[in-house]
């Protein structure tokens, strides 16, 4: 990675983030151009690099690099991580909006794939991309096989029944039920939060870190994940369509149980404060390590308006 | 894997091969049985088993296992090749019955999981299945890691989009036009046979050959991968419904290009005849290792009635 290292930033330390956040995204946008492909019979290269190019906040690729240079860990590595995750992320998307799931026509500011290219090509190009995530993270050289196969475990964990594909079953069974806070947490922490905790994860595989740091890490991501969940319920109805890129207050619309209808706005917004300071405090449990980055991170997903 | 071994089975040589295949054919469905849970939540896990368990003619783990058995491979790393194999396949499935798809009610002699779940479950199901193939592939223990990262790298390319994923969309956009012979090979080398060569390479990645051997493997491969596609439709056009668990006729119905409407039904059939004598020929540049069954499967292949 050619990201700039804050340490070496004359500057304060909102300053230097930022420099390495810019760095950060700008790299994984070139990596996602190029390892997407576009010569893809049928159309089906640019139906996939339209669901996932030119859009989204990147906060799990950006939480990936920040956990590998907390641990000092291999770069090239971590930037196949970085994109084999954010190519799950926006298969979830593609086919999370498709009619028979949420039904959705805008996305990142953009008309949703299906829309753009029919359903048969949304299915197709979400079910490519998921098995792009994995070509990415098994490269015939320049990773280590060892790491390979243990970054595959972490994203094939996450992505499936245990993690997001599960989460979204209970989101699509609740809907128009009422459910309990505990509910409705585990409902996000497998649907948002087991990919955000899979980001850290696969960073901090990237390098080297003692048990005690690896579970201060979890701890970090699972925090991070669901408050990333709770200020996206927030900002869905405190939201124009216009600022956050997709349609605003679908989830009421659709019924469903968000961390608002079951907390109320001001308890919600308690809830967010209350994770960021969690996360803060499993980064101060990873001794030397260098967990500025993630730290600001976690600022950043609790501060954010879209 | 307990599967008799031929060799110790004093029998003839198409009773040694039933022997084996019913013996693997066991394994398997164990196997699947063991690995796709039960206690998912929102009943995702019963439409994952819905879609995968008690059904299909286990071709891919069969390959995998025969040439694994070929090059006297890790059976405990086949089982799981060939599990993630089946896997793969039967997602394709789900998806591929859907509305937005082919939109077919009968798969495998029962009602299609979107027939029997609704359209979201069945994307979510086929989603997190093909998310379990590569989750059964790294397991934390028991393969060793070089391993899993070898097989993820060749299910993850023969699903994508240079392989399975690819095939369907040139399927799909070559609804009601006329393909050339080329065209049409092209189209099935990625749609069914990339993850057919797949299954024979996945196998023999689990034990250890030279390269010309690995080669004529996956020139084996190749040609029992097309020789299923020419067949395939073959019988959809000379097979009921009921001996084939599946609608017949549905290339013909929906205007698809087949083998049989290039070629016509002669040469169809002498194609397939071909293909089989090129596995067989492929095999025979695989000097002392174990071939047999590899080149019964390829006779099973085209001599098959459903």
């Amino acid at each position: 990675m050619n990201a700039a290292e804050p340490s070496v930033v004359r500057a304060d330390p909102a300053t230097a983030f930022d420099a390495w956040m810019n760095a950060a995204l700008a790299e994984v946008e070139r990596a996602l151009d190029a390892w997407v492909p576009a010569d893809v019979p049928a159309g089906l290269g640019e139906a996939m690099r339209y669901g996932v190019l030119d859009g989204g906040k990147r906060l799990r690729p950006l939480l990936v690099l920040a956990a590998c240079h907390a641990v000092d860990g291999e770069c090239d590595a971590a930037l196949r991580a970085a994109v084999a995750v954010e190519l799950i992320h926006a298969y979830s998307l593609v086919h999370d909006d498709m009619p028979c799931m949420d039904d959705d026509v805008l996305r990142r500011g953009k008309p949703t794939v299906h829309v753009r290219y029919g359903e048969a090509q949304a299915m197709l190009a979400g079910d490519a991309m998921q098995a792009l995530a994995f070509e990415v993270l098994t490269p015939e050289r320049g990773v280590e096989p060892a790491l390979q196969a243990r970054l595959c475990a972490l994203l094939a964990r996450a992505a499936g029944h245990a993690g997001m594909a599960g989460g979204q079953a209970i989101d699509l069974a609740s809907i128009g039920k009422p459910l309990t806070e505990a509910a409705l947490r585990d409902m996000h922490r497998r649907k948002t939060g087991a990919l955000l905790q899979a980001s850290v994860l696969m960073g901090v595989a990237c390098g080297r870190c003692d048990a005690a740091a690896r579970a201060a890490f979890a701890d970090y991501g699972a925090a991070v994940g669901l408050a990333f969940q709770v200020v996206d319920d927030i900002l869905d109805v405190t939201q124009e369509s216009q600022t956050l890129g997709k349609t605003a207050g679908k989830d009421l619309e659709h019924n469903k149980p968000t961390y608002v209808t079951v907390l109320g706005l001001e308890a919600a917004r308690r809830q967010a404060a209350q994770l960021r300071d969690a996360a803060r405090a499993a980064l101060g449990r990873c001794g030397t390590l260098r967990t500025g980055l993630l730290g600001q991170l976690a600022d950043m997903v609790v501060d954010r308006d879209n």
